[in-house]
């Protein structure tokens, strides 16, 4: 309950800075009998590399993981599963220049405020290394899901102005390009666009978007843990999400309640929806067709440009970050939000298993 | 941690469906101490009630709170405080049709597949009474926050496609009109549409904004709990929100680093931001300025114009929802929206008070 | 997580003082389907009822139960049931006695100190009556394990220097007598000796038993969450509870390893144990055996002999405590012990079910 | 929830089996600004190393401890520390015997029950190594009491049938045998018992003692959440933990109020006990006085003497389990009883200070 957790029953600790001797986590409540190997996580891990392309930091972090527990024969155990990826970069720097130094739109002056110090090794808690816990997680809650016939799939929809087209877009093609953008033309349109950036030294924001089929219906709490809200706490948890919607999103405050009511109908045999506004939740609860939302990442704070600020006194002075900075967080932010949301969606799934008494006494029957 | 539960040290625990004998909560872990009557609280369950303006349902629902328990001579005692309203409207009414059918945008479907059965009553738990609940356990969550000198402030920010003028408003009208919206030019072009809608037999969505001021700075957890992602969570549980954005919120993603810093400063001694395009939280943390977000509502999914659906049994067919719904669910949500935001301020800001040890220490010494 | 709820997945919250204007509990994560009626619940309340007997008190409590959500049609919904039983006995008296004074053996001087000052009407929260909310939460959580197949029976095994003969009682001779004592004839050696303490103007201590038939072997978690260590919770947060001890329990101090380990054998093809000096549970988790453990139970602290103690501004004096108070706990706390027993065991019953992958597979598959 | 975390704000998660890669623990909720080294914790670790005696096993099984995270030049951060303890002792070993075989007293049927399968490698994650992380997460929740002027003490209290003299012993010899008794009669005793023992290839139990100064007075929820509760679920969550008691425990069961009511007076202008039945614990929160409680611990279950079991199969056959094991657990579990404990008490602290908003209010506005 301390905020590194996240989870009810399948629950997720993470911990470690970018700057000290590694980050991991320890998995909790993974069922037992799952086939798990370095591979299966390393693959997850792979996506959010940095280094990928010219738009990704060229630090060689290699982020190799290692699986310390809960698996024994290739099999989970049902005990904690403990993952670590040690830190490769981590030759003394001078950081006396941030160590001082308030850095605008990063956690650092909050930091202090909170904890009355912090480690200002490189953002230390707060980095975007950070993530690599929650991606080796997720890569197991993942694999559970697909095993469920439950295929969580992110992309980057838009970068600065370039969206993909909505409309006509191929998820096979999200692969073929460095920016995980499923449409060809927009990521040829966004690489220019972050080239133009980086050469004004500055950085850009974009979309993440994410759908789930697979899910089955009645899934997820009627109130506080709507899996809608659920979801948000997620994705909103990831370090530069600024927004979140499900479905329609923020369109349907211009809606009206007769477009954006999906009909019931039915089709061969089972009750589906005639369309999907609701982007696959209602009331909450799974309603049986795709899960759908979309995020918005804020731009890279870290930029070479020269900002105004403040040092830890107070005192007025400028910085300009150098250092190798993603131009945009975006494309290695997929498998970030891919992730969370294997997670949530698996962790709603066993919570729901209780739902019913009598599905509870067949399960003890057998 | 069954769904109908919220917050970690001050944590609200609701019950009760619409047609049932009442809604309640039970709040845990209120400080001892805070001056409470029921007067407190029904001042907010007011703003809340129906029949303020031909906007919003005849019910005569009086919805007067009763303190149960955790109140002695006035005064909190550090005890659960558990609060009712019962329910006045419950005489018994023909409910056969939408027993058997599916009213689309609404659980019902959702509530079958996932119980096998449910309330078929007015919606049951699933009803927008089940926020009487959240404004009643955060009318006493937001009178401590302002006895700590902390304001929220909710409000109508659009209703359709009539928004205020964002850079020209008046938080002081905000209460001048039965549509909470603090620009009377808007609300009365938000009124015309309204009534249009009726007319119309449909329904329309909106946006509600939120303000908050007085927050010290390094309030939130850095990782899975970032104030941003409890204030998703708790703002996304709300019935019919779809969308969630903080500060600048989606349109980061279309902004560039150097516009999307907030700069540091020393005003007077004290370190200030000189915008504020974060919204208030920086790595998840508050930063000392107004915390301000915006909560996207779908149009209200009980209309009288003839839909599709199905019933239980997968027969196609039609259904009109008659009976007294409000056209838009955005005004009696503002206090909805208020309350829990008080909620979740309020647990951080208790939360956060073990993040140091010093201060720790000082708690004890004296 | 502020001290009123207990549960993971079956959840309770419970409210209330002993002379406020009632008690109850919200029970949370009860699954639906259940049949579930006030005459289920009123049951297990009237078994703690006061006036039983001589031993008992007099007061009028009448203590009965309305169920305010979460059941229609008779059966559990899934959604949270609010129970709530009024206090009869709310004529205001004249508490100024014990206002300005610490009761010795009670939790008056604890809760200034906590709290900063109290209800000090009769206890507040700390009164025997806080268990009416254990005990009709309870009463849902053993319908549901009975339904299972699974029972659990707790009674009263000593009372001060008499104790039940424990290698030849009979559970059926329990409720012939107002001591819950399965054992005609200690039952009146007890009767008789409280008698004699009631004379004393004094009160007395005891134990009591449980044990839990039909326990399938696997359930509870292998590290802090251990069935021991949770039931040892569940008893030992029943006020006057100072001991717990599960199978052989502080006799195993004295044992050695090859008396103590239960041998496995084969009994017509099913894996038993020869003995159950664990108690039925091995490594935290059931054994398939019959779980058994005791708890102690103080004298009831309130006597009408005088004793030496202090005013709230620390000045020494005297007070002996008059008016209608049990000589003994442990009758009315029989239930209680049920109670809890029950609500720790389906709540590790459904926790349970998330345990294996293949299980999880084929209830999602169905 | 998974059952491997305890705590609620200072919250440790551990993670490993015996014969693993490692053990460890991320200890969440570390208040910021605590002097931490690894010294610090292996000065605790030491105290349950095997191989101090001829009592304990011969493994040299180093228990180095390594900070991973959370300590930023030598002070916490208040961001999670995450500890691990690299398992020297994995040489693959011919494991088949205990493979299929169920060893009685340990967990091994259970698990299988459970999980489906287990490792099965000495014991996996029910080992006793498994109490190494909460050791080491102890040793950093002791040393934030002892800065607090709280000291935790656990000692030997008994060994088999011989006893430390209750009324006459001396904290201080505790650490002057390898039996952690502190008094030395009854610890040449105890030796020349487990000698005995050991000749006759088993084993024996004994019980541990726990003292606690400078707790302050109201510290403690009142209802589930009793300091003496979770005390309790703390203890018996330590594998081979049969019994739990508190002040007089289990004797005041034959006890009368007039003799178990602690009287309060005046000493000096404070308020304290002349007496201290209670344990120092009065409805669930600490009274000011000594805290003080006691367990019970099974005897080893793995004996080299012949038994009786089954193979996973149900085919009776017998078993002798040779190998390095302690005749008695007691003495290495001393230390453990400190660490649960420290962790138990820090958490219920730091729980404590959001009870009464006039500290609140002042805490916030320093």
């Amino acid at each position: 309950m301390s905020g590194s957790s996240f989870g009810t029953i399948f629950r997720i600790s993470t911990w470690g800075e970018t700057h000290g001797k590694g980050v991991g986590v320890v998995v909790d409540g993974c069922p037992a009998g799952l086939a798990l190997s370095e591979e299966d996580i390393q693959l997850y891990l792979d996506r959010r590399k940095p280094g990928q392309s010219k738009f990704t930091t060229k630090r060689n972090e290699g982020d190799c993981v290692e699986i310390l527990s809960g698996v024994f024969e290739g099999k989970t155990t049902g005990t904690p599963i403990s993952l670590i990826v040690y830190n490769k970069d981590q030759r003394s720097k001078d950081y006396s220049a941030i160590a001082q130094v308030y850095r605008p739109g990063h956690a650092d002056y909050t930091f202090d405020q909170k904890y009355g110090f912090r480690d200002y090794r490189g953002g230390g808690r707060s980095s975007g290394r950070e993530t690599i816990a929650r991606v080796a997680a997720g890569a197991i809650a993942a694999k559970i899901l697909k095993e469920m016939g439950i295929e969580v799939f992110a992309y980057t929809e838009a970068i600065g102005p370039y969206s993909i087209d909505k409309s006509n877009w191929t998820p096979e093609l999200r692969d073929t390009n460095s920016l995980y953008m499923p449409d060809t033309d927009a990521a040829e349109k966004s690489a220019a666009y972050l080239e133009e950036k980086m050469r004004q030294l500055d950085s850009c924001g974009g979309v993440v978007g994410c759908r789930v089929t697979g899910m089955p219906a009645g899934v997820g709490e009627p109130v506080f843990d709507k899996l809608s809200a659920r979801l948000g706490q997620a994705i909103l948890s990831i370090g530069a999400v600024k927004g979140f919607e499900i479905g329609d999103g923020f369109a349907v405050a211009q809606s009206v309640g007769s477009a954006n009511n999906d009909a019931f109908c039915n089709r061969d045999g089972a009750i589906v929806k005639e369309t999907n506004h609701s982007g696959g939740v209602l009331g909450g609860m799974s309603d049986g067709s795709e899960i759908f939302f979309r995020a918005a990442f804020k731009p890279t704070p870290s930029i070479a440009s020269t900002q105004k600020t403040v040092t830890r006194n107070g005192e007025e002075t400028e910085i300009s970050i150098h250092g190798r900075h993603d131009p945009i967080i975006v494309p290695r932010a997929v498998v970030v939000v891919e992730c969370m949301t294997a997670i949530t969606l698996l962790d709603s799934l066993l919570m729901n298993m209780t739902s019913r008494l009598d599905k509870i006494k067949d399960f003890y029957q057998k």
